[in-house]
């Protein structure tokens, strides 16, 4: 490897004028700094870890992009991923941001200070991701995915997992079935109702819009809106839950109203977040595998890497549904 | 701004082959590529990030180094320094790692992949960060400090803060007062457990051994140690955890245990994370001013970036006990 003592024998120069050119001090003659600079590119030599990156365009940096880290899934998924990086011998650039700020990610894959992005938070195709993932350029969505994108997409079976739940209420012969929605664009979302309103309906169950309300996919907010449902004179005896957070609300929600959970209202999540199983909250979920999810979005990163010409692979996770005391007083119990 | 365009006509080859270059293409001449290798260096032009960091050795991105985002205080952090960077038009990249993975961030500061670093789980003081800490590098403490280390240091009063709830307990009646200590490395821990037994030792009450177990800021941990210390023939009446996600431990290992809290045993934690005001766990907790200390980490760093010859600030946030209802039960009331 060439080093700043074989370029300061080459410029004629002491080593320290070598490092006084790197550190752009102005003790350097003009002159002095046009020969060290041209010795540097005769030699080869590139001081700093920006330099190598110009030569070798790796930066051993992947980016992850994630919008909402004060929600315990994205910590739980993000260490899975940090974790899987870290066995490939590469390091976690975090991007705490909502969509729009998705810019920096993609302009950071474009200057090429991170050599990969996963996005677990996308909730639209913007021209410049779609322009990005069009090229095959590496880009994987994780958790979240967007039908619309042709690239390689790592999810849970969403429509499935809202399926299973409306099977199990109904099958426990829930009487009032309610539902905290989530906002309107992550496809986990849109795929968990769609699937439950489907399979209720199709049970001859179809979902009451009066047992419906908007739990955000945020703790404050379901927590509101449970008080709210509970309030009816004709309250939902279960509620299904978008994600876990807005369980954890629900269950809030309920203790705040005076309710008990399960005996007068069921709460189910989706996700399978530690604190669901921790006792205080007893949560039924829907389990994603969040650690084989983490490693399968490195791997197929890892492989566009290596080959940008291979086609969008799409892997999906089964779901699988988790009863806990949440809705443990089951018929068959 | 010198553009490619500007490149190519100085060096008289086309844009493309300008662009080649730039990727390091095979399909370019030797002689070719000399040529507009010159007239780039010519003309001022840098096309990536990567160039630019080289000419201006700043890369508008700060390394904020975490030991465990699973700890929902970390993302609140994390949430606070992100925010304060993005005002100050700066990016986070984040290192989830153990302390010896600070490794990794202390090489970006060197190699100037990032301007400047932010612990905020810092246990020791290595021989790197020392020294890197002694040269007046852009590098600040949070939340956790280190005595020996001369650098900039934000803070909470956390002697202070162990203080206020041994008073609170003595000045309530609590008859056997317990303690879930935290590992043994962090400032944190180390100042909360001292400011508690010294406060309990001067107003008579001695910290029983009997009464204490690690809690090892490990909600499971936790959960496990209180139910030990419950199961004892004369069990805690109240328990003093070193953080708040230990307290969310002891509160669930007194729900596993049978227990009611505060009826049977009181719970009290430290940091005021958001859960702790939850419904199902309302813990009374000792607050940690998260945004305040964010704000006032980022500015250290920013200031310290300009002038690396300022002497080092330490900076100490007051602690605020704040009673929920784990605690309500007061002779007072």
């Amino acid at each position: 490897m060439v080093t700043s003592r074989d370029v300061a024998q080459l410029a004629g120069v002491s080593q320290m004028t070598v490092s006084r050119v790197l550190q752009g001090s102005s003790r350097v003659a003009p002159q002095t700094r046009e020969k060290v600079l041209a010795a540097m590119q005769q030699a080869g030599y590139r001081p700093h870890a920006a330099a190598r990156t110009l030569r070798t365009r790796r930066t051993s940096t992947v980016g992850v992009v994630v919008a909402d880290i004060t929600n315990p899934f994205y910590p739980q998924l993000l260490e899975a991923v940090g974790r899987a990086l870290e066995e490939a011998g590469l390091r976690m650039v975090l991007w705490n941001a909502p969509d729009p700020s998705a810019d920096g990610a993609l302009r950071a894959l474009h200057e090429n200070t991170v050599d990969g992005l996963i996005f677990t938070t996308a909730t639209k195709a913007s021209a410049e991701l779609a322009e990005v993932a069009g090229r095959g350029d590496p880009v994987v969505l994780l958790h979240r995915g967007l039908d619309e994108l042709d690239c390689d997409q790592v999810t849970t079976d969403n429509l499935a997992g809202g399926r299973a739940v409306a099977d199990y209420l109904v099958r426990c012969g829930c009487s009032r079935i309610g539902f905290l929605r989530g906002p309107e664009l992550p496809s986990t979302a849109r795929d968990r109702e769609r699937g439950f309103r489907d399979r209720l309906a199709e049970l001859g169950r179809p979902l009451a819009p009066e047992l419906t309300a908007d739990g955000g996919f945020d703790h404050d907010r379901a927590r509101a809106a449970v008080r709210d449902l509970l309030a009816a004179a004709k309250p939902p005896t279960a509620v299904f839950c978008a994600n876990d957070l807005t369980a954890l609300g629900a269950v809030d929600g309920a203790v705040a109203a005076g309710r008990r959970v399960p005996e007068d209202v069921w709460v189910v999540g989706y996700d399978d977040i530690a604190m669901t199983a921790w006792d205080s909250y007893d949560i039924t979920t829907v389990r994603q595998p969040i650690a084989e999810m983490a490693r399968a979005a490195v791997r197929l990163l890892l492989e566009r890497i290596e080959d940008r010409g291979l086609p969008p692979r799409n892997q999906r996770f089964p779901s699988e549904l988790v009863v806990r005391g949440s809705t443990a007083h089951t018929p068959e119990s």
